[in-house]
């Protein structure tokens, strides 16, 4: 039908956009495509929250590709890779199932995450590190601020202690199997799940 | 070392007791595994929940292994898949990260489930579809029971309806996005996790 191909059109366009968005530091593009798209999202009935996923240490397209569906469900308000090539990865788009259309991409290289970080801090966001430190918070005890960022780290490496530093606070999974952690999609998810959870609690308590 | 080969010789061994389970349905197996598991476990110092993880309808490894690994981690008593020559599929073994060696495979065909979801009604279990349905309840509001089993549907048509009688509620999990919905994995880790979170503070209430 003429309405359906329209979407489609529609689609590609926005896709072109999305690919052609400059790094993070070299303009401000963010917060101009953040709305671009929380207004189109708007439109379909769709509601974003104030979480961003943070996922420039993670190497691997299938994590991404996960991360990506996963948090467009959830209506994270962006997802933040370490480049945009990963989108053409056939093994993303094969996990993605085409959330990038419906989602806000931003590339922030690791090199740049320390100002990036910086950045979402003074922006008023609470920087939460998923990673077991000495002081993490166990997850069935922290309580998410409206706007929460969360920095998943590498698959093998976690997140390198220079970046500890500047984290607010660590979230940290409690786990009692024999083989070591979860699989970083699925940590992501399940902080993804936690945050949705306590914001949906929220909001039934105010009606 | 001594100790570490042993240790790697009785992984081994009882992978290959594992293998040799024979199906649900032909003798009872089961209860005699698991216990002999969660002595193991027990062991090692890892404490088991009550929780199973019926993943008889999924079809792909990935999400098979996928879904391995992250029982173990929140100790589930038991992951049923469909068939056990899926811990031999290579993907199932990536994604697994080798958890099926710390954690009870049963295989319930299909076409067994029926009778398995009776069985296990019998014994005490709360059988438990995540699936979306107009009766399903919202996964923020629902109370785990100690004793409960989750059905996962399968990657393409869910749970079929035959089996939906069977069941003693659903379960779903609230979406906001434009995607139809979340993998199976991540669906059954979001379950897997929320059943274990209102177990930590039922623990901790009663401290």
């Amino acid at each position: 039908t003429g309405s359906h191909l329209a979407e489609v059109d529609s689609q590609r366009e926005w896709t072109d956009v999305q690919k052609k968005i400059i790094p993070w530091k070299n303009s401000t593009p963010s917060l101009d495509l953040e709305t671009a798209f929380q207004d189109r999202a708007a439109k379909l009935g769709k509601s974003n929250s104030r979480l961003i996923v943070v996922a420039s240490l993670i190497d691997k397209p299938t994590n991404l590709g996960g991360l990506c569906r996963t948090s467009e469900i959830f209506g994270a308000s962006a997802l933040v890779v370490g480049s945009l090539h990963y989108i053409q990865d056939k093994q993303f788009q094969h996990l993605s199932v085409s959330a990038e259309q419906w989602l806000p991409l931003l590339e922030v290289k690791p090199s740049q995450l320390v100002d990036y970080l910086q950045q979402k801090k003074t922006e008023g966001y609470t920087i939460i590190g998923v990673e077991q430190t000495a002081k993490s918070f166990d997850l069935t005890e922290y309580c998410f601020p409206e706007k929460s960022l969360l920095l998943l780290g590498n698959e093998h490496e976690g997140i390198p202690a220079n970046l500890i530093h500047h984290l607010d606070v660590c979230v940290e999974i409690p786990q009692q199997g024999i083989i070591r952690s979860l699989n970083v999609h699925v940590s992501g998810a399940l902080l993804i799940w936690e945050y949705t959870r306590q914001q949906v609690i929220k909001q039934k308590q105010q009606q």
